[in-house]
């Protein structure tokens, strides 16, 4: 038995945090985690995320995150990324697929492309060298891209109230950012599913439910649900 | 007018901190640091040191020597002293080497290769590969390699007291790293000068006086002053 990896990709605000908790509640109400388990495809669901699923990462997200007197170098924001990457693949990602895990995961090498690479302009041959160390090969089985335009993103996130060290790049960088995941979505279009995230966050939810219903019918061999609705 | 970088390497205990100071109060005391002001050769002198030579990297330094609960990942460690270093070039070294400063670094790229590559074994063109990410290519002008027998480092440090994470490595790690140096230095002897760091503290202050008055001359077109003893 192999787990399989489900990252939530998109831009500040576009609600992927919000979703993924919903996913997870749904994947236990609907029933599918039963079914799943019943039927052997797989042996819990965990949720994890990028800056910080380990304690190591947990603090070098902290180090991301807040904000600083000092100006943070560009390659050593990447490296810092790249290092909580390698932490969390190796030291939970890994093992837990090996176990057989489903996992739910808030961002991956995806994020890196478009905010380091599309975002602050770092080549990208240097992030794809980076995420290939961090990550020693392994890659998504899904990734769903909320989609959402930068400037609806960034009013939402500001709504909010307090705004980290990210959130304060100019509506400029953010909109790169979607340029980004824009472009990795056409050119990865196995891997990387769109979900229209300009709606209410119902609706938002039913289309990931019914990707997710789909994509486990196709990885399992099994008939797609009623319960995803 | 461009400054010099002067990077003090070695083995746990060797030394190296201690001697860094050491010659700082002695290119005041001897005369050599207004020498040098006076002919236009550097504008100030600056110590430094990785990890911590930043606000980022102070903290990225915490990270690295604390004793943790969960198991580092060596390329994650890897990645937390590349983001150190490229903080520190871009943001301190390149700078001040532009502002004619002589530096006098504590440990810089052959630590990586030294404790990652040989202690940890880490493949080296992985290190290499990241060194050219973190340096932007930035080489030291002169390292002064500390040359002390591992296990007579360890002890040195153990006398100390408080023992980091990386001082509780096993001795083997430490004769690997030690190992490390010593090829490094065989293979760049333009580059690398040895120190026999088994003699008394004023013995090998006194060796390195007698490099630096050397390489002083040579660099800045000077004859080798008196004062180096």
């Amino acid at each position: 038995m192999h787990g399989k990896l489900i990252v939530f990709e998109g831009v500040e605000g576009c609600g992927k945090t919000t979703q993924l908790r919903r996913s997870q509640q749904w994947l236990v109400d609907s029933g599918w985690q039963a079914l799943l388990q019943a039927k052997g495809c797989l042996q819990h669901l965990v949720t994890t995320r990028e800056p910080g699923g380990t304690a190591l990462g947990l603090q070098v997200r902290q180090l991301l995150l807040e904000p600083s007197t000092e100006v943070m170098q560009s390659r050593a924001e990447l490296l810092l990324y790249a290092a909580d990457r390698a932490q969390h693949v190796e030291g939970y990602l890994k093992p837990q697929l090996h176990q057989g895990a489903l996992l739910l995961c808030d961002r991956y090498t995806d994020s890196t492309i478009a905010y380091q690479g599309y975002g602050r302009g770092i080549d990208l041959n240097l992030i794809a060298q980076l995420n290939a160390i961090a990550t020693d090969g392994l890659e998504s089985d899904l990734t769903l891209w909320l989609d959402l335009d930068a400037a609806t993103g960034l009013a939402r996130t500001r709504q909010r109230g307090t705004i980290d060290r990210i959130e304060q790049a100019d509506l400029s960088f953010h909109q790169r950012v979607q340029q980004g995941f824009t472009e990795l979505a056409a050119r990865y279009p196995q891997r990387i599913t769109r979900i229209d995230a300009s709606q209410t966050e119902a609706n938002v939810a039913e289309q990931i439910q019914k990707v997710l219903s789909q994509q486990f019918a196709k990885w399992y061999g099994l008939e797609s649900r009623k319960g995803e609705g």
